[in-house]
C-alpha cells in the first residue's frame, strides 16, 4: 500500500538543530508531532519540542518547569544514593519525580507548506499549572468558526490527561483546563457539529481489561463531554494490535468522515490506517483499513530517537490533496502527500 | 479513631442466602457496596448482587449475558487447552474473555433501616449493551429534585467505565451511557448545584505517572462533564497510600461539603476516611482525616470473601446522624452510625 504516500523530497523539513533551545542550559533532544492549521494564507505547525538539561560531568541534571513557568535545571550528583534512574522516561529522587525530556509547543510559519520558520515574535505554550508541570504534548488544532481549539496532552504528577486551550489570534491563549481526566491522550474535535453535538475522537488506556483503543465523545459546549462510545479496537495479530489512536481532526468527504489514525505492533513500530465514520453518525464505523496506508520505510523513519515511527496529527486539505505532517522516528518532522480519493477506493 | 463508628447490632444486615440467584444455574457469590436513598417515606437499598455459575463436575461454568439482557450459562471442559485461567477474574476461553462472578443491581426496601426486603416487584437492573456486558457495579444515587441519578461502573471488553441511568419513579429507567470514559469508578454526583455547574467525584486510574486519585469534575447538564480537576491523591505510608476513592454524595453541612471516602494501603486493606471541601468551591480541600474514621475490626469486616474491606458508597442523614451502608469483605451488607458533628470535629 505504500505507493498511496509520496514523501517530500525535502524530508525531513526539521531536525533538533533547526530550534534553539527555549532556555539556558537546556538542548532540543526531539521534534515531535506537530499540530497545522491554516491562518491568515499561511501554513501553521505547532510542534512538539522535547528539551533535555544539558548533562554536567557528575551529576544528573534533569529539566524542570517552575511555578512561574520558567524553566529551570536541577542537577543531582550521580553518587547520591537517593536518586533512582532506574525507569529511562522518569527519574526518582528522594520523593520526587522528574521526566528526562520536558517538551513544550512552538510555533512555526510557512508561506510553502515546505519550509518552516520560527516567526519574528515567538510563540511558545509551555506548561502551566499543576496538570502540566511534566509539560504539554501532541497537540492537535481544530477550526470552528474564527476560534483555534487545541487539545493536547497534559502530563504531571497528577497523570496524563487532554487539556484544552481556545485561541482566536494566536497572541492571546485562554486555558480551558482539562477536558479528559487521565489516562487519556489523542484527542482531536471534529471542525464542525453534527446535529446538536460537537464531537472528539479520544483514546484512554485501561489499567484493567479493556485496552488502547479509539473512542468518540460529543459536547454541547465543547467544554463538557459525554456518551463516550467505543469506535475501534486494537486488532490481534495486525499491525495495529497494541495501540491505536486518533490522528487529526477527521476529514469532511462525501463518503464520511476520514480519520488517519496511528497503530502500534506489539514491536512498537507506528504506522498509519484510515478510518471512515458514517456523515451523519460519527459512531458507525463505515470501513477500517485492513493494511497500513504509510509504514515507517524511509531511512529518517525507521532510524532516531525512536526508530520504526510515523505518528501524524496535523494535516492539511487542498481539494483532493491530503498532506500530512508527522513525525517521523520521534525526532524529526516530515510530510507527506496522498490522494484523499484514493485513501477512500483503498477502503472500499 | 474507631469510637465514631457505632456498627449496627444486627449486622451483618444481609447476606448472599438472603436473596435469590436472579436466574437458574446461578448462586450469589457475594452482595456488596449498596447506594442507598429515601423514597416515599422508606429507606432503599440498590445492591451490588455478584453471581457465579454454579459448577458441574468436569466443566468450568461462567455467567454471561446474553445480547437480549438474558443470563446463561457456559460450561467450558476443565480438560479443554484452550481454557486459561491462570487470572481469577477473568477467563480466557479461545479468543474470549468471561468473568467468574457478573453483577446486578438488585433494589431492596426497609421502613426501619435495619430489614431489608426485595419489594413485591422485584426490580433487577442488568448490563445492557456493549459497555456492560460483565455487569455493572458500585451504583451511587444521588436525588436532584425529582430525578435520581445513578452512577455505577460498567464493565465490558471495552474497558471499566461509569454509566449513568436516571429515573423518577424506580420504575422506568433511562439509560444515558457512559459519562466517564476507562478507567474509571467511584462516580458520586453531588446532590445540588454549586453556582452554575453540577460537580461530581470520580476516580480515574493511571497506567503511567499518576495514580488511583479522587477527581472533581463539573457539567452544565449531568451528561457532559469537563474541568477535571484532582482533589485527593493518595498518601504514601499512609492507610490511604494504594488507592482511594469517593463514597456517596458528599453532605451539606454548615462546614462544606463533607464526602466519605475509601482508602486502601499495599495490603488491600480498606477504611473509611473524610474530606470536607469548600462549600463554594469544592476543589479545595479544607481538610482531610490523618487516620481513618472506621476501619475493619468486627469479625464480619476481617474475614470473607475478600477481607479486611469496609467500603460505602450509601447513606441517609437525619440531622446530625449519618448511617452509612458499607461492604464488608465483599460479601455480606452492614450499616453504622455516625456523628456528622463528631467527624467534623476529628477533622479539626
Amino acid at each position: 500500500m505504500s505507493q498511496l504516500a509520496v514523501r517530500n523530497n525535502d524530508n525531513p523539513l526539521l531536525k533538533p538543530s533547526d530550534l534553539r533551545p527555549s532556555a539556558e542550559g537546556l538542548e532540543i533532544e526531539c521534534l515531535l508531532n506537530p499540530g497545522v492549521f491554516q491562518f491568515n494564507g499561511k501554513t501553521y505547525m505547532l510542534v512538539r519540542v522535547a528539551e533535555k538539561a544539558r548533562q554536567r560531568e557528575g551529576y544528573f541534571s534533569v529539566p524542570v518547569l517552575s511555578g512561574s513557568g520558567r524553566m529551570d535545571v536541577i542537577d543531582i550528583p550521580l553518587s547520591d544514593p537517593a536518586l533512582d534512574r532506574s525507569d529511562p522516561r522518569v527519574i526518582r529522587y528522594h520523593d520526587d519525580y522528574y521526566l528526562t525530556t520536558l517538551s513544550h509547543l512552538r510555533l512555526l510559519c510557512s508561506d510553502d507548506g515546505h519550509r518552516f520558520f520560527e516567526p519574528p515574535e515567538s510563540v511558545i505554550l509551555r506548561g502551566e499549572g499543576p496538570y502540566e508541570s511534566y509539560g504539554i504534548e501532541d497537540c492537535r488544532v481544530t477550526q470552528i468558526d474564527h476560534t483555534f481549539y487545541l487539545t493536547y496532552t497534559a502530563v504531571s504528577p497528577n497523570g496524563v490527561g487532554v487539556g484544552l486551550i481556545t485561541t482566536v489570534d494566536w497572541k492571546v491563549f485562554r486555558r480551558e483546563g482539562l477536558t479528559l481526566p487521565p489516562h487519556n491522550k489523542d484527542c482531536a474535535i471534529f471542525e464542525r457539529q453534527i446535529g446538536q453535538h460537537y464531537y472528539m475522537l479520544h483514546r484512554p488506556s485501561s489499567i484493567f481489561i479493556g485496552g488502547n483503543y479509539i473512542w468518540l465523545a460529543e459536547s454541547p459546549d465543547l467544554r463538557h463531554w459525554g456518551n463516550h462510545r467505543c469506535i475501534a479496537r486494537t486488532r490481534s495479530g495486525k499491525w495495529d494490535s497494541e495501540r491505536i489512536g486518533a490522528g487529526a481532526a477527521p476529514v469532511f468527504t462525501s463518503a464520511g468522515w476520514l480519520e488517519i489514525y496511528h497503530g502500534a505492533d506489539e514491536s512498537q513500530r507506528y504506522c498509519l490506517g484510515a478510518l471512515l465514520l458514517d456523515k451523519d453518525n460519527p459512531a458507525n464505523v463505515i470501513a477500517r483499513s485492513d493494511d497500513p496506508i504509510m509504514e515507517p520505510t524511509a531511512p529518517y523513519e525507521q532510524t532516531g530517537f525512536f526508530g520504526n515511527v510515523i505518528f501524524t496529527n496535523g494535516h492539511t486539505v487542498h481539494g483532493d490533496l491530503l498532506r500530512i505532517y508527522y513525525g517521523a522516528s520521534d525526532e524529526v518532522i516530515c510530510s507527506a502527500d496522498f490522494s484523499i480519493d484514493a485513501i477512500l477506493d483503498s477502503l472500499r
